[in-house]
């Protein structure tokens, strides 16, 4: 395929010491070469070398001072011939440079637009380079994990196994059908059984970490509910305060979504804004029930917060028995004061659910919490894998496709429909396979995932 | 000097396609390649070389997909062993990253340091380094080559000639001192005389593009004045509607100062806000007056706004008459409308304040009030210059301070002072002409004027 040259600024945007303008395409190195000024042309220089100097402008005044990167193509991000102009971090320069490129004849790049090349130029497929944008935006290591190893192939690995084993049985097939005289029916209807079943097997391997992934990458939320002045804002607080330490320990990532989550044991969760709860401080009774089942509704995890100090009300109650069959945990707070009631008295009210005391104003059994919220949510199996999940809800929607597919061809054998059948269900499921590694797949598909990117990447 | 190794996060915080990690050092190899796993160990490749690998944890995971920047010593950003490891641009794989480079072994680095190192070794001065971070802060192009100017050492070199005028003097006066048998006093006072004449001279050269530089470089502030429903807010967003399109050209931008700013023609304009003027439509004539004046005292220029459509009133003769001896526009605005005045109407009441009629519904003649501004704020002479300005008051401060040290020595001669008490003042006008490039100055001052910059310069 041949593409013309683009660039954007590769760097996140704001003010920083260094920013990198990044051009990828066929002219990029006669382009920046027009602009920069240095000790030797860039037309000349190895791959993987760095060059000190200056971009100028058509008067030959300096704009900035400048480390240039070339890489010579295939060795590059977009197997292409890639330079980076690594400028001074502010916004002012990045876009002066920038300009400047542009001016010299490279075309500003669409969001996603240098791992789209990455992809159609074949060094990732399309599950690595969906990959790259989750990492980017991981939220807790566990995240950050689990994309690192999708970026790394090994979603990909687990797909190309299994189409493979797809295409020698349509091969298979196909020579029967052509010629049917060298052919056994019953041992390719044999063939077919079997090989169905193990697609369908790994298939459910992959899926069955698609929960798992899902909760990894996009998190879950959870809603503080309870009583007026049973803690609630405390424990939000207690859960804030400590994560806040770990996100504003570097300048200027406050305003970041980061900041949004709280990571408990890798897991990104999200408190459910009960600001309108809380307000209703002061409303009867039933109003209070009828909202607190409304936030319960949309929340993956309910914190059913009680106070230890007081009798439990026919709020605390009627609430409790409807925790039966939700990601729940019962808390009871404030252990720093006399209880009235212990975990066994709530027992009678729920049947399975996770009962934790703690003192949200001492700060004292958060750590606690978050191992229930950990358990609950995270199988113990997956602590020591190596974070292979299907994360992606394309990738799962897919998966669950080809299975279908896999399995009207199974059933297509059992009841005895022609081979030239069967096979049309097996080449589908393959196709849908391929969906995920874009082996095959739509052009406009592929706008829509890469324009999802941020720009310069 | 002997540092420590340091690492920081060097480009901005956000999402962006590439991150980089600073790392600065006698170390700064050792500790990277104990945590980068390539096909090469890092100790062994040549400078201003680029390497593919992994940042891999204790236990070998990987951690992030990087290309690693290797500069030796001298060549590099601080002349020490410099390693940049370019990873993916989330929040979470720099925090990652950093921490495992921070786990080998580095220290984290101030705000700052990079630049201070650069400076401490001796590759740029202090005036230099300042202007890197007003380089990455400029708001327009003119601002950004004023900066770029003075990091090329613009500033640095006509200090450095004046400073070494008055040494040449203070050996001469010196010798004189110790030999006075070889010296006729009138030759040594003549050329004293002479000399510091020509170094208060250059001073008020470089002095001379203080104010412009000032401009240059923090803009000015201007207030849009007038009565109810004159168009004040039709000129605002005339001006910012063009301005917007250039900031948000950019996604990710408009959260960034830069907002705050128009760039009229390079110089950075912000408006005072004057809602609290708009919210006093209906109140009496005075208040209005009143509240007016207050807000043209803060102003470094007025845009007095009258409505052609409709008689002047005694709020807008007597504010017209206050414009005299201030920087002030007067906008005839809505010309679109049938004008029952003109701008020879206007002249009676103001001397030398300019006219400008203009549209700003129509968004007709904008261009014309921004050459008007222009006009007022930057001197013909400067528009082909070569930038070179004083636009940080710390250095216009010593440069005033040396000039009446020198002023006192010339006075001191004049009155027949003798020379060894003359020659204190040309010392110190040595002195603190040094401390506008560093070459004397305080660590304190230096430790305050690096904590400005942003983490990772």
């Amino acid at each position: 395929m041949k593409f013309d040259t683009i660039a954007a600024i590769a760097t996140a945007l704001g003010e920083g010491g260094i920013g990198i303008i990044r051009v990828s395409g066929p002219d990029a190195i006669t382009i920046v070469d027009k602009i920069y000024k240095g000790k030797n042309s860039l037309s000349t220089v190895d791959t993987h070398t760095i060059h000190y100097g200056h971009i100028i402008d058509s008067s030959g005044a300096i704009i900035d001072e400048v480390l240039i990167s070339v890489f010579r193509t295939p060795k590059s991000y977009t197997m292409e011939d890639v330079v980076e102009i690594n400028c001074h971090g502010g916004i002012m320069p990045l876009r002066r440079v920038l300009a400047t490129v542009t001016d010299a004849g490279a075309r500003l790049a669409e969001p996603g637009e240098f791992t789209k090349r990455a992809f159609l130029n074949g060094r990732i497929d399309l599950s690595q380079a969906e990959a790259v944008i989750d990492l980017i935006r991981s939220k807790t290591d566990l995240s950050m994990k689990a994309a690192m190893s999708q970026v790394q192939g090994s979603l990909s690995k687990q797909i190309h196994t299994i189409r493979q084993q797809l295409v020698e049985l349509m091969a298979h097939i196909e020579v029967t059908i052509d010629y049917p005289e060298h052919d056994v029916e019953e041992v390719t209807k044999e063939l077919v059984i079997n090989t169905t079943e193990q697609a369908i097997d790994n298939i459910d391997k992959i899926l069955a970490t698609a929960d798992q992934g899902k909760i990894i990458r996009d998190g879950i939320s959870a809603a503080i509910i309870g009583r007026p002045n049973v803690g609630k804002s405390s424990l939000l607080n207690a859960m804030l305060k400590e994560n806040r330490a770990i996100v504003t320990d570097i300048p200027g990532t406050t305003r970041d979504i980061l900041e949004e989550y709280i990571n408990v044991k890798g897991i990104p969760v999200k408190i459910i804004d009960t600001a309108g709860i809380r307000e209703t401080e002061d409303i009867v009774e039933q109003l209070g029930v009828e909202r607190s089942r409304a936030v319960m509704q949309d929340a993956d995890l309910i914190l059913f917060m009680l106070n230890v100090a007081e009798e439990l009300t026919e709020y605390d109650i009627t609430l409790l028995k409807e925790l039966q069959g939700k990601q729940a945990i019962v808390i009871l707070n404030k252990t720093d004061l006399v209880a009235v009631f212990t975990e066994d008295n709530i027992k009678q009210y729920v049947d399975n659910t996770s009962i934790i005391s703690l003192s949200a104003k001492e700060e004292e059994g958060i750590e606690h919490l978050y191992s229930e919220i950990e358990r609950l949510f995270i199988e113990e199996s997956i602590k020591q894998t190596d974070f292979s999940f299907v994360t992606n809800t394309r990738h799962t929607a897919l998966l669950k496709t080809a299975k279908a597919q896999l399995n009207e061809a199974l059933n297509g054998v059992q009841f005895d429909v022609p081979m030239d059948m069967v096979t049309i269900d097996i080449t589908s499921a393959w196709e849908s396979l391929g969906e995920i590694t874009g082996d095959t797949v739509a052009e406009g598909l592929l706008d829509q995932l890469f324009a999802q990117f941020c720009l310069g990447k």
